[in-house]
């Protein structure tokens, strides 16, 4: 029988590739799109037409309005910070972190995964390349699904069980950009910019354009982003 | 300053002694009910009653459609089982089991609880009649709550901390309607039936009635719930 997995589809260079790197180990992909009511909502655009490309088993995007909660950048009337150095972006976690956001979005792919009897969950997280957040990092992904496995039915002695794979995890965005051209991933589809021009342009200088544009430039890919 | 907490409130039994038992130790409440097309949906009215009575700070309702992954007679289209005895209960995961429910009700809550800097999430989960579900036990709930640490600022050396509370976890139902009583729950605005009838009476027959039923029995106290 052909695995599946539930692959977390923001509609970004990362988990585009990491959507590639599931379906490219075998799996068949239920790509799971939160639409947490962020505002740069041209990503949840740019995520069915990745699915589509991808030809998916399933696409849902599930709207869950995060901004009820409020205390982000993406959510909220916050401006998104711009032109930020390395130094900057490694010294504090920017405004544009979503509270719990990669825990709500992992405990959603896990009662899909659940109910669909996934073998995986597959989340483009990256510890180097990460912008600061804490629920990009190793030590979280290994508390999640140790969680995981007490929460559902594999906890209480069941014979499904379910790993959460992050393949791009020790990759740097060049290496990531990399992989994406190996596996024949048209990141031309893909959105990364928190904060798009009104005409639909990447603004290229919120952390997310700045860590795209300069992984194009280093792993000597043409970048095929138009920024403004 | 008042310490806040999230209080995930169903409007059942449970959850309400839970929101009781977490603002007779001072937290002022913030109230988060997730409409997750459940069929019993009297049950959010039920909510909406009880966090009025409560006078919260806040009570949010946020709607999570987990119908779009399926696999449970709580959303879907199968029949909820009635007249379970007490060993079939403990015997197996009964088909009301939603895949992941409270791994994704405390995601939310933790969401909400970094925005607000809360310092508690208080949950009803009971470990002993608990009608079988694993993600009731205090393995997972400690495991969440490890994960949860890790999942936020509070794991990058944060100074906000956060616990998830569980003051019912070791109760029978019996005891916990005596700590309701002793807390001034008004129990006749709680819900706890799967299956309501057209007329709006608890079945009386789904195994959280026969829980709620036999409760109230042996505490000995009146039981105000009008079944069919």
């Amino acid at each position: 029988m052909t695995r599946r997995a539930i692959v977390l589809l923001s509609g970004g260079l990362d988990s585009t590739t990491a959507a590639a790197a599931a379906q490219a180990q075998g799996y068949s992909l239920l790509a799971l799109t939160i639409d947490y009511n962020q505002r740069h909502r041209r990503e949840l655009a740019a995520a069915a037409d990745v699915a589509r490309t991808l030809e998916v088993a399933r696409h849902v995007v599930l709207p869950v309005d995060l901004r009820a909660f409020g205390g982000s950048a993406l959510t909220d009337e916050i401006a998104v910070p711009k032109g930020r150095s390395d130094h900057a972006m490694a010294a504090e976690i920017p405004v544009t972190y979503v509270p719990a956001r990669n825990t709500v979005f992992l405990s959603l792919a896990l009662a899909w995964a659940e109910a669909a009897q996934a073998q995986a969950i597959f989340i483009g997280v990256n510890a180097l390349d990460y912008s600061g957040y804490p629920d990009c990092r190793p030590d979280f992904i290994a508390a999640f699904e140790a969680m995981a496995r007490l929460a559902t039915k594999a906890g209480v002695g069941g014979d499904w069980s379910l790993t959460v794979e992050t393949p791009l995890i020790a990759l740097s965005k060049a290496q990531i950009v990399r992989l994406g051209v190996d596996l024949g991933v048209d990141f031309g589809r893909t959105w990364s910019c928190y904060d798009p021009t009104p005409d639909g342009l990447h603004c290229g200088q919120c952390d997310s354009c700045l860590l795209r544009r300069r992984g194009f430039q280093e792993a000597g890919v043409p970048d095929p982003t138009a920024y403004a």
